[in-house]
């Protein structure tokens, strides 16, 4: 008898998109004419930029011709590509990071939710709450929790990101071995300084931990103080992994490509507490359970470096923060606390009330989708978010909504 | 203390590919002024066909306009490629899926590595020796089995296959609970027919067990008697899950595309006996862990099936078997046995020595690449495998090198 994995049946549906959708759904049903604009989801909205689509194409008339064409390629992905990305992302801001501590994939997603593999079943991971649930889901469905009870999983240590600590939660109490951590972060829009994040590698150097940080909206970074990457704190290389995204950086959510910072100095322990490097392991898999991400995708991805991909690209990413700073002065004047929005597509926003009831009000009331902040774990109830990710004229019509019924 | 996943140190170091590269290194070294012809590594040659090409040209067209751009498409891939398949490959013969039953991915190198988290740590593992090594080496990373000796992993119950069995493996004389099958076969290059995995089907009803069904090759099957698709035996929709790849179909081997059919029908079980559903499982692993896979990927995918599409890809595939024709041909003149080739781009040769040996001899002597069988499992031992992959010059120039050689 085949049986499977109980773990998977501990999930907790997730009712929070499918909820949205629901409401949303019913809304439209009942009110056919009225305009729904949507400030939920965060996926980009604008196309890729040109220097990435010619560098695309190309690569795909490649892919046409006998004498040019490229079958497998390294798991890892191009050297062309990872070579890019560790000077133009790490050493250029004093993080010594090689080519072959970078591995290309598929998206941050499948990284993120892989990673956990690597370590053993019984270790203590601390989750940050609000977090994206990926980070929760892939856990739970390897076993290292017990069954949920109002909303948390039995086994994590929880990391409270509230207005008090301006979201960027204190170290833990009790001991853990696996800390996530996103800045600037999804989905309070929170960001992490240089101090608060070497406190973090400290700890992690003390305890012999590891932590995950996920960088995937480190590109919307304007305040020139701020980390973009972990390995710019000294240390760090050998209690971190580092995750990043052309998803959002360059409008590659439906392209598909992301890749993972494994410093060959990083370490884990065996039982009897050899120390095991993460670089191998992580190679292992990626040898294992993948086949290199799509060649033409990997050319459109390395045009973002060109003179002209990065100034195009920021162009795009000007677009969205430019919504988002309407978005947190116009929820401001309206009397109410945001976090976010400065150096990242989010905006945070203390809704007064349940995440819920201010929901439906902005939907029903002004036909804005947002998302409750309570789907994000138990801190985000009373808060909803807002992306900037849609047209400026969208945003400012959907404000301008929102202005009239909260006014 | 971060502790690792252990189960990773059981791995034996993959020698195969990277001894290989070492004596093809040694030889050029040694040997600089010698042509060396690759017949060994399963990767194609030719470029994607042009219906492909302006596929891909158009939806990268569409992803350089912000009326047309998408952004994050569905996890489990997109209709009008989901239609496609649904009808085409399965229901066009006989075979009821229907397109909510067909994943869309970027490899079934992933899937057919992913699909093993959806089973319990303990079932009863069949394996086919020789054999594809991703179906092994998953789940020794996911702790299913103990050390391995002599090559063979305690835990797994390996089925023998042979020339006396025409390398389908006779049915397991101990219950087990997950079978992998993959016809045609990588690396012996046999077939199945359907009487024979009518059989296997009967076992896993009888047995409540499931067969992971890898058919990556099918598109090679000229034979009309022999089955494509497991679904064409009755009642396999209950017990088997499929694999198929546009790698070796269509050249997407660089491009990235393949897909998993997971019937409605097919179940596992809890520990108490109680039925689950392997499609929903399947659908909450793509959710949480993938984000879908390259838009102009599925685009090119999809032109495939259009009558140029089918028409081009048709031409290429016949030109690798005729490749396969003129390898088994030769090497049967030369009084070699050999498997495979008439359905399959792979030739498995009885080398009448050890398989490393005469991949040297091939090597030194006559400048070409092929496969020790030894490599994908003790009863591997005595053969290599040919790959048809290559232009038909090349093919010709090895095959007469290894003529001056061996006669």
């Amino acid at each position: 008898m085949l049986r499977i994995n109980e773990n998977y049946l501990k999930l907790q549906a997730s009712y929070l998109f499918s909820d949205i959708s629901k409401r949303v759904a019913n809304f439209e049903i009942s009110h056919p004419d009225k305009e729904i604009i949507r400030l939920g989801i965060g996926d980009v909205t604008h196309a890729l930029v040109p220097a990435c689509i010619d560098a695309f194409y190309k690569a795909v008339e490649e892919m046409g011709n006998d004498k040019t064409f490229r079958g497998y390629g390294p798991e890892q992905g191009y050297a062309f590509l990872r070579e890019k990305i560790a000077f133009e992302d790490f050493q250029s801001r004093g993080a010594n990071i090689s080519a072959d501590e970078i591995f290309i994939s598929d998206g941050s997603k499948c990284d993120v939710a892989n990673i956990q593999e690597l370590f053993a079943n019984d270790i203590r991971i601390a989750i940050p709450d609000p977090v994206y649930p990926v980070y929760v889901d892939t856990n739970v469905m390897a076993g290292r929790t017990g069954h949920a009870t109002d909303g948390r999983y039995k086994g994590f240590i929880y990391l409270d990101s509230t207005p008090e600590n301006n979201f960027v939660p204190n170290l833990p109490s009790q001991p853990v071995d696996l800390i996530y951590l996103c800045y600037p972060n999804n989905p309070t829009g929170a960001t992490i300084t240089k101090n608060q994040l070497a406190k973090w590698v400290a700890y992690a150097k003390e305890h012999k931990a590891l932590i995950l940080y996920d960088a995937a909206y480190e590109a919307f970074i304007q305040d020139t103080s701020l980390p973009h990457s972990i390995y710019e704190i000294e240390g760090a290389k050998e209690v971190a992994i580092e995750f990043r995204s052309f998803s959002k950086t360059a409008g590659f959510t439906g392209v598909r490509c992301a890749f993972t910072v494994v410093p060959k100095e990083c370490v884990g322990y065996t039982q009897i507490g050899e120390k095991q490097f993460l670089h191998s392991l992580w190679s292992r898999r990626h040898n294992t359970k993948f086949n290199g991400t799509s060649y033409p995708v990997q050319r459109a991805a390395e045009a973002i470096y060109t003179p002209e991909g990065k100034q195009q690209t920021q162009e795009i990413l000007q677009k969205y923060l430019t919504n988002a700073k309407l978005i947190r002065e116009t929820m401001t004047s309206l009397d109410y606390t945001c976090t976010g929005g400065e150096n990242s597509p989010y905006i945070w926003i203390n809704s007064k009330t349940d995440s819920w009831e201010f929901f439906d009000r902005l939907l029903t009331k002004a036909g804005v989708i947002t998302t409750p902040g309570v789907g994000f774990g138990r801190c985000g109830q009373g808060f909803i978010r807002i992306s900037a990710f849609n047209s400026f004229a969208n945003v400012e019509k959907a404000l301008n909504k929102i202005k009239a019924v909260l006014s």
